[in-house]
């Protein structure tokens, strides 16, 4: 049964009292959401889309997924910073025809992992749309000037990137080419319910240790060229350093090693760090692996062999217009 | 010619730099935009969708109305709150084939207003989809708790307008009709070009004139309605004050009376103050018109006509879901 857009108001209004916080003075109700910044803090603010067709597809993708998947490309930007997020902004266009229940779990979905991030759905819009079209804005907050930038990668630093690289896209792969995945089984997760790495980036932030960081999340190539450019630095990444997932039914189609250079929506994090930096290997639970290290240059990544041979690595993640 | 998703990122970065201010420390570029709160300030979050098909159609509205009407959305919440706008954030998703003169003009239009209101474009999303589908996100100040809520309204108040009500639904009944409407004619530029009433609402913020504030985006009738319904009271409305436009060809085909109290899209103030206060009939060169006076009782509107009967009024304004 169809949504009005009064009774979404209402229904979204009352599941994001769950999660107030002292930020958001006030919600969901007025022309605007009043925040108050934490005083001695910087506010940090992004927006992602989550759009049907383009991101994710109704007959992959479970309600509750998107939901969470469109929350946690917001959390991983501000976990990229070193933030910590305090108010989400969801504005959500659908068909009229949708039904009832598929908006439930998408709200749920996104609420659940709201909640366990303490972040306050402090308002958004509703309208209509051929497609269901959300997007996402949210709003962090850092201890002032000690955000982590693109920008800062130098010369000596080591590369490193958490969790696993290429798993999100093995599974679109697999969901191509029409076999079953199950989205809560071991290695789905990473695609289905992304674990935005919002307590590495305050671990890292807190000690200083990253001098570089940004999300995976168009890819590893693209990403590492992103930290290049703002940079101005060149990076030689080690082939057989790259971590890639334990292999499962849905890895045997495609190389491992093009999936993790170049498969996008793995949500870890990639940063970099002075050679003095004791960076752990295992950060707040998660595995942390040095992949290579930054040289002075023109912005470019070298991709080296387990010969020591180099070669240029042209960045291919995904990219919303290529496809 | 279409666009690359690193071309159009590049566009934007290059022309929204024109626009830079003090809040906001780093823009476009990053994971997150970093802002830095003026000390003493709240700031104000309103995001609001533009898509084609429910909210604009690329056959009647040219690129740059479209692009100033998204902008415009955004500011017209600030301004309702009593606030001055900082940042936007644009997320933008166009199909594959739009022409790129076609996103010139709608950031031509969207940087224009930016620029007038001073407003950087700190940041956003690029995404295809298969209709143009803009969210815009503008982030706002106001001093620390001056805020104008819609909540505050009580018995004895005044209510009051700026401007006129109807004319950019009468534009938009003349476009349906298939006459052809100038976008640049008087009367009609309500409809294409709306001009937020941010001084306006600053100036009834400063002076602490107005108990509160609603912009008139979804009817009159609709938003008085939401004033009433936070302030918990009800209005008496006086239709021979509802202050309508000049007669213009493309008021002919309906009742000008319906279009003032349901017609959407005006970006008008609705104000109420209290009987002391002192409301000029002209604010910031806007035209201020007393409607009528809040009562106490549950919330509901009642429209009174020139013998003093009055009757329920049902709020009809435009509801992203009815169409």
């Amino acid at each position: 049964m169809p949504l009005r857009e009064s009774e979404l108001i209402r229904r979204i209004r009352r599941s994001a009292r769950a999660s107030r916080n002292r930020v958001v003075v006030a919600g969901i109700g007025d022309d605007c959401a009043i925040l108050r910044t934490t005083p001695g803090c910087d506010s940090l603010v992004t927006t992602d889309f989550s759009i049907e067709g383009t991101h994710f597809r109704r007959e992959w993708h479970p309600g509750n997924a998107v939901g969470h998947r469109c929350l946690a490309r917001g959390l991983s930007d501000i976990a990229a910073m070193g933030g910590e997020p305090r108010a989400a902004f969801l504005s959500l266009a659908i068909p009229g025809k949708l039904p009832r229940q598929w908006v439930d779990k998408f709200l749920a979905g996104l609420l659940h992992l709201a909640r366990r991030h303490k972040v306050e759905l402090a308002g958004g819009d509703i309208s209509s749309a051929p497609v269901i079209c959300a997007d996402i804005c949210v709003v962090g907050e850092v201890p002032r000037g000690t955000w982590l930038p693109r920008s800062g990668a130098r010369p000596g630093d080591s590369i490193f990137v958490t969790g696993t690289l290429g798993a999100a896209a093995a599974v679109l792969q697999a969901l191509r080419a029409g076999e079953p995945v199950s989205p809560r089984s071991r290695g789905a997760r990473q695609h289905f319910y992304p674990e935005p790495r919002i307590a590495v980036g305050q671990y890292l932030r807190d000690r200083g240790l990253a001098t570089a960081a940004i999300d995976v999340s168009d890819g590893f190539s693209t990403d590492l060229n992103h930290i290049c450019q703002e940079s101005k630095v060149a990076a030689v990444v080690h082939e057989h350093s790259l971590p890639r997932p334990t292999p499962a039914n849905w890895l045997r189609h495609t190389s491992a090693l093009h999936l993790a250079l170049h498969g996008g929506d793995d949500y870890e994090l990639l940063f970099t760090a002075p050679p003095a930096a004791r960076i752990p290997r295992t950060i707040c639970g998660v595995r942390v692996t040095r992949v290579g290290e930054i040289i002075s240059g023109r912005p470019q990544i070298l991709l080296m062999d387990s010969h020591g041979q180099r070669k240029a690595l042209t960045p291919g993640g995904w990219q919303a217009f290529s496809e």
